[in-house]
């Protein structure tokens, strides 16, 4: 933002300020202490707070907190299924102004057009989209995405002046090596004095060292307490995530301080466009930490200012003079209630409804449709051979993206696998889906709980290969086709039969048509999921999705076949 | 600094590290915690902390503490009136490793000669010498300095690494009034994303919200909790001053908290030479706030990771990976005795005794010698006429750089004023002396407490022209022409004799001979003041320095007269 004179005498008194707040409880979160003040504004920036101003309008807030606009430190949108402006208006309701996105799933299918396409569709709109760059596409040599993206690749885009740094970085070997891509995308962001984001699941104190060393500085992969004080010891900041999949807060709480809370900060990861709506983004952290037992001042330190502090946008994140003028009218503190959100002044949200100005998908994205290339699929390419009846199987833990790497006993049949409902031991396949290779990777999951049918999808982390699940090949056949028809989406199939199914035409990961039309399609889905015997106590699209990202442990299935992520290393069912 | 393979193959434990620290209770900044840990550090960089390292050195720490190197948030280190390079051998023995300097002395002086023969001073030695550019040279149109240093003179020193950000903005209705050159001396450090300093002494709230609003971000002149907790709020960064003149730590640190503790720094701003030899810099800070009851390690904090934070030095502040190698070994918490301190892992001194390598003063500093220009000064234009027996007097604060605005009745003969030591009014004087222009302000001060004598110096902020106060017109002349002789520097004198002076030939405020030397010649001057009657419960000379300084309140005194700065006028004695 520019120094502007304006502001400067509305500071002053000289000239009215645009807005005047009266009658607001401020949340200050340097000192987190709640003071009596009014609040002036002039073109977007506050310019005051205490004394008494006089202002072209007049906000009065009946004694409402006056709080910062929220911060999501990082989220991947695609996870939404929305693109950028209509995930805006999920977000903007729920109090969340800026967002620091990683566009990582869209660039694993497309590329730097990708990348571009989420800066694009995010311009002018009332959300602040900040990008960092995926730093590892693909996440792991082991994986065929749809694209490479190397240091030569992303330097252009450090121009931009949404980009604030380096995503996080997953490839851990790559890094300890000292690979040459890896250390030239490290070098650059450092010579720029961008951030550098890190994914540090499962790493030892070495492996911690080795990240802060190679200069990474945040960390949103932990589990529990005693690894987030690892981590913060260290210099990271970490960033406690509550998502649709993974759900850290209540594990994480526990190392909280009010001497360290400055090194939290709070983000979504992967969040499905339902939860948004319903649930909320960084204000339901903020609530969860409350109902845990935090002080909600901290809550909103950790969800607003600390964000700001760590990606170096000092303008963002506190009710302050020299801030912008993100903030929200909060009808009540212990339940972090939301009566209005505004965005540089101007009001975007009121009682739960996006009411700022008209956002429509981006009209541009034509070249990242139609990204399925599949050969045809046999059910003789679906087959497990399993030699003395014993397996490698994925067992799934609900609410997180770490799965158990469990050895069972299978049923089998003429060498084969075969599904079992009762055991819940279910047939999972990954198919190469961006350059028709025709490979395909094949294993056992336990944990979904179908009774029946199949489920295909295009989201599958990192890499959006199709993932599929099911209880037996016909269905998973017709899943298949039925995704694939699509050209990228979710299919639901019971006896030869589609239950439900949502196209996601943007790179197979995003629709591109507005929110409440997605949302209806979502909500087809989970009824479906319901229809074939899922229990609905976790997410489970997005924990579907995750099993074929080899970053996180311990057992995954990419295209390449099963993967052991503590050994770094393939192995057979 | 550069991403470094080596650093990553140490963290990894792949190759040895250079130094591994056994045996050390690490100071946790970010948990504000002890931990047992090892220490790894390669090529000057710590590559890791925990576990167990291989290293070519081993430093046995034997229980002691280790603590990351401290920043001076701060300090003008002409006011040690020594140049960089033996300035370091002073602070470095206190721990302090990284200084954030504002030349706004030199600059004063010299322009931007001062500030490059700053930057020159201070290169290739141990002491980490950050520059902040001087903003207000003049501070104020009142007074004459020997340079005007416009936003256009300052913007090629930005692109020197060691160059954070413009520094204290002290020229309050400059910034109010939106003055054009101001104006773009704020926006040129905005649009490079430069830290900007402030000097907010006795601003109200309105004027805490211009400057806020201007883009500034700290402020170092809070002088009791109140007035730092309104700051505080307002997303200003306090630093809590302990100098030589003004001693601030006492009143401020009810205003320090676990909860806000990350948004305070620690400064000195002005320091002499012997308090810092004898009493120390930053270390001082944190053990008189230990004393005062503050825990320890929040000390630390905001001796050290705070001022990296609030200047974006991301390297700097902490012991952890990815942090540089400057470090503290410390005897003991309690009272902040220090071992050893170590820059970069080097060993740089070791109890109390700089060690490091040679530091000669630089011997490029021609440019800045000879730079007094005085007419003759005549026992006539020394004559105060005074009116009815009344007159407005500076009052002495002591240990503060504020005055008290004293109306008083004085001695009067002939019409004019006649010092009186019974009473303790002295007569004072600032007499212009860059550019001959004969100008002499003129005034009465009240609380040095001298029996005889007089005392002149070219020290004389911000404009440093020549300052003397005095019990007789005689001394006083002598005084004068003994730092006339000099060509800048302190002279003190009784009975027409000179019983110690102390040359400072570059630009009159700092010595170019080694660190030792100067030192000697400032005890020599501090036994002459005690001989002419002063009691020594302050610092004598810096305050002296001061009291010409008009953006500090109450009364103060510059070349064109006395200056009432509540009122931002000149008035009659």
């Amino acid at each position: 933002m520019k120094l502007n004179r304006k502001q400067i005498q509305a500071a002053s008194g000289a000239i009215p300020a645009d807005i005047v707040i009266r009658n607001g409880q401020v949340i200050d979160v340097f000192n987190l202490k709640i003071i009596h003040a009014e609040v002036a504004i002039t073109d977007g920036l506050i310019v005051g707070i205490g004394g008494h101003y006089e202002g072209e309008t007049i906000i009065d807030a009946k004694g409402r907190f006056v709080a910062p606009g929220l911060i999501d430190a990082h989220v991947h949108i695609e996870s939404s299924m929305t693109t950028p402006s209509q995930f805006a208006k999920a977000v903007l309701p729920h109090g969340v102004t800026t967002v620091i996105a990683d566009p990582h799933e869209i660039a694993n299918v497309s590329g730097v057009k990708g990348i571009q396409f989420m800066l694009d569709d995010s311009e002018q709109i009332p959300l602040d989209v900040r990008i960092m760059l995926p730093s590892c596409v693909p996440a792991t040599p082991f994986e065929q995405a749809g694209a490479i993206l190397t240091a030569h690749d992303l330097r252009p885009f450090y121009n931009h002046p949404r980009v604030l740094g380096l995503a996080e970085v997953m490839d851990f070997p790559s890094v300890k090596n000292c690979a040459n891509d890896m250390i030239a995308k490290l070098a650059d962001a450092k010579a720029r004095k961008k951030i550098i984001d890190g994914h540090g699941a499962g790493l030892d104190n070495t492996g911690l060292n080795i990240y802060r060393t190679a200069g990474i500085s945040t960390d949103h992969e932990c589990t529990n307490a005693d690894e987030a004080l690892e981590r913060i010891r260290r210099g990271f900041y970490v960033m406690i995530r509550e998502g649709s999949a993974a759900k850290n807060m209540k594990a994480l709480l526990h190392a909280v301080t009010p001497r360290n809370s400055h090194r939290f900060l709070l983000c979504t990861d992967d969040k499905h466009l339902d939860e948004l709506l319903d649930e909320g983004s960084i204000d339901a952290s903020i609530r969860l930490a409350t109902n845990l037992g935090l002080d909600p001042l901290i809550g909103i330190q950790m969800g607003s200012i600390n964000a700001a502090q760590c990606f170096g946008m000092f303008t963002k994140g506190a009710i302050a003079p020299g801030y912008d003028a993100d903030f929200l009218l909060l009808d009540s503190l212990e339940d972090f209630r939301i009566f209005e959100t505004y965005v540089l002044g101007q009001l975007v949200a009121r009682q739960g409804q996006y009411i700022g100005p008209e956002l429509l998908p981006h009209q541009h994205a034509s070249y990242l449709k139609r990204t399925l290339r599949l050969p045809k699929i046999t059910r003789e390419q679906l087959q497990i051979p399993i030699k003395n009846g014993t397996a490698n199987v994925i067992g799934i833990i609900p609410n997180s993206i770490v799965t158990d790497h469990l050895m069972a006993r299978v049923n089998v049949k003429d060498g084969y696998f075969l599904p079992c409902t009762d055991s819940d031991f279910l047939k999972l396949a990954v198919i190469e889906r961006h350059h028709g290779s025709g490979k395909i990777g094949l294993g056992i999951v336990k944990g979904f709980g179908l009774k029946t049918g199949a489920v295909a999808a295009t989201i599958a982390h990192d890499s959006h290969n199709l993932m599929v699940t099911g209880t037996n090949d016909r269905d998973i056949l017709t899943a298949i086709q039925a995704v694939e028809k699509l050209q990228g989406g979710i299919a639901i199939v019971a006896d030869g039969q589609i239950l439900a199914s949502l196209p996601l035409p943007i790179g197979g990961l995003m629709s591109d048509v507005p929110l409440p039309e997605i949302s209806n399609g979502i909500r087809s889905l989970s009824q479906a999921l319901i229809a074939i015997g899922f229990d609905g106590n976790f997410d489970f699209l997005l924990t579907l999705a995750f099993l074929s990202l080899p970053v996180i442990p311990s057992l995954k299935l990419t295209s390449s076949g099963l993967f052991d992520v503590m050994n770094f290393e393939e192995i057979r069912v």
